[in-house]
């Protein structure tokens, strides 16, 4: 029998009326001819409860008994599924992550997948079992211990198990159906994309788009496992949905796949920078170590001889999360006191948001950033930081200008119609 | 380093406030120079909303399912007092049932204790970890499926683990401060006992009070395993609460120990059935198949001739809790319809109560049976059935007259007295 994987997320399993629905779209698979392993996250809400009575407990927790608790929520979900699915005579059972078992690593909170041995899915499989359904987000570690896999880890689990069992297709239900062009609040516009690539949705994935988890797609392509986003509260059938998938089945695609935006982004400017090798090491790690995200980095050559400073010199600007400010503010000051690095000003803007263009047509299109510039000159958008990669084109602008942008561009690049 | 048992309830973990309370009583038996193993309940409320939604599923839903599901509530209650103990700087982890591993037999949601290996545990302990955290009522079978012990499991795991690794006792942290000569709530009187029998507290809990699950009284009576049961929310000390143990140890003791009773009876009457070998069996084995729990029984035997009867016939009454009393009678009419047995009437008084006088004393001291009709006598109660056991004499009287004959056998045996 061909093998799909299906994962239900937390608002998709939030209740028994949910799950019963959930299980119907099961049957309706097995009915199909897919033997199905089923990943089940939480029921929404169970998660949140979960971890604040261990944060409750003290500030520094176990990560160990974090996770046997916090893990919980998704044993619950399993069951429930099963014997709903039971209920519906779909011969099914539930494994909890020791009991597969999904080997991981003992990093307790963050654990990493390292192998889901086959053997006892595949022996159930072969005597009659039509559904193994699993607990998302946990795992075993080499101790013996519970482990989870952090937030998102119910995605990578489907994904992990979609490859272990080489499944036709890993499907995710989720509370949207399919990935959009644009956020469909910001343009009426935005129309969901029947396929995108693994690079596309992985860029958009870290730009903000919350459909997945950017570590499930990353094992998704590099394990090529066909996933398809969809919802759960719709009729759903063979062309629901959005398949993220290798770029060779996609045939015909547009320039530009998508506009996706960031709202609340702050840069930063450290001016007058001395201009020596090692400089970006010297203020980079710092901001590392202490877990700013660091998102563009730009850095304007000058070889102009400021006053004071006897060699070359620099502006050095980058830009992350607006909550992060503070932080990033304070390991840059601590560089400049310790004597790793000098500036002259630290200039910080927090009324920026990131704008960008995402696309694996643009790698065979010239003139994308040019059209790009156009469209947002016309509407008189100062950019301010540019920043691009082999598939994307992110710009920083007032945040005010933010919706304005994302709709210029959706109309320059005539995302509303399909390639 | 001597080994100490303690069990917290549903009740005494309810809340993180409650579990950090339960963890300083924890932490003051560490101090005491014990290493403690910790058995928890789910939170209160935590296994009924559990055992709801799985109910919801289905009216025959998989009993394996049933216990994954159900189960993970304590093993929630598991990490979090470990987590709260670690906090108190008390070297502690928390071990699910499976982990232990608790092994039972298959039978789901009633499982039997067949081994708890002590290896894992003991070599935490030698490695420094002074409370091993337990989440009760929960195994692994032979199969590696998680198993629940059923109802009151809690108590019966904290008792299997102090027989398992020779606990010096197994404390049950319960809402009640100890076992009552009665409930305090019919007599003021009623006074805490130091120390009891495991015979007088089995048929204390068979009985009715609600203190200790009669399973785990009979496994802690097998293994003599000291048991005390004392409260959660009081300031608790070595002699707090009640020794449950073997008779050897309780110095001197009164005649009777204790006044128990049982509100909701109902007495049942066969009149006029033949008597002849095998006819209790007769009356008996449809009442067993149809889960009837037969208390009481007594047979009159006569030898009269009843006019229509050609041998000797008699009466047969049984007592049974008033809320089965329309499945045995379903019972009996069912075996009459088929013929196995005969009678000319069946007679039902469902305003009866039990009231019984329970010690080990009575053994040795003849005349308890009669010092306990006088004493009913004497308040005009009439008393419609007796029935004694070595170390227990209980009647059953009109339901209005229970407090009455609880208040006035209390004072008879002057049981505001110790011994």
């Amino acid at each position: 029998m061909p093998i799909l994987v299906m994962k239900f997320g937390g608002t998709s399993v939030a209740d028994l009326d949910r799950i019963r629905n959930a299980a119907e779209k099961v049957r309706a698979e097995v009915q199909r001819g897919y033997d199905v392993i089923v990943i089940v996250s939480a029921m929404a809400g169970k998660t949140n409860e979960l971890v604040g009575w261990v944060e409750s407990t003290g500030p520094f927790f176990d990560a160990r008994e974090y996770d046997a608790v916090v893990s919980s929520g998704e044993n619950v979900t399993a069951g429930l599924m099963s014997l709903t699915l039971q209920e519906m005579s779909v011969p099914a059972r539930s494994w909890q992550g020791w009991q597969v078992p999904l080997l991981t690593t003992s990093a307790h909170g963050a654990a990493r997948i390292e192998d889901i041995p086959r053997e006892h899915i595949d022996q159930k499989f072969a005597e009659g079992m039509k559904v193994a359904v699993i607990a998302g987000f946990q795992g075993i570690s080499p101790e013996g211990r519970i482990t989870t896999l952090g937030r998102g880890g119910s995605d990578t689990t489907a994904v992990a198990f979609a490859a272990a069992f080489a499944a036709e297709r890993c499907d995710i239900y989720t509370d949207v159906d399919g990935v959009y062009t644009t956020d469909p609040r910001i343009t009426h516009k935005a129309r969901r994309l029947e396929r995108i690539a693994f690079e596309e949705m992985l860029e958009l994935a870290s730009l903000g788009a919350k459909v997945l988890q950017t570590r499930s797609v990353e094992l998704a392509m590099r394990y090529k496992v066909r996933l398809r986003v969809l919802s759960s509260f719709e009729e759903t059938d063979e062309t629901s949905g959005t398949l993220v998938c290798d770029e060779e089945e996609i045939m015909e695609s547009n320039v530009v796949s998508g506009v996706a935006y960031s709202r609340d982004e702050a840069k930063m400017t450290l001016v007058t920078v001395e201009d020596r090798p090692g400089i970006a090491a010297a203020i980079f790690g710092p901001l590392a170590d202490a877990g700013v995200n660091v998102d563009m980095i730009v850095q304007n050559i000058s070889e102009k001889d400021y006053e004071g400073h006897s060699g070359a010199v620099t502006d050095m600007t980058f830009s992350c999360p607006m909550n992060q400010v503070a932080t990033a503010r304070r390991a840059v000051e601590e560089a400049r006191n310790a004597g790793r690095i000098q500036y002259d000003d630290l200039v910080v803007d927090t009324e920026v948001a990131k704008v960008s263009v995402v696309g694996i047509g643009m790698r065979s299109h010239a003139g994308v950033a040019a059209r790009m510039f156009a469209a947002l000159r016309d509407e008189n958008i100062n950019i301010k930081v540019i920043s691009t990669s082999e598939i994307k084109i992110s710009v920083l602008i007032d945040r005010k200008y933010m919706e304005l942008a994302v709709q210029a561009l959706h109309d320059a690049f005539e995302l509303e119609k399909s390639a």
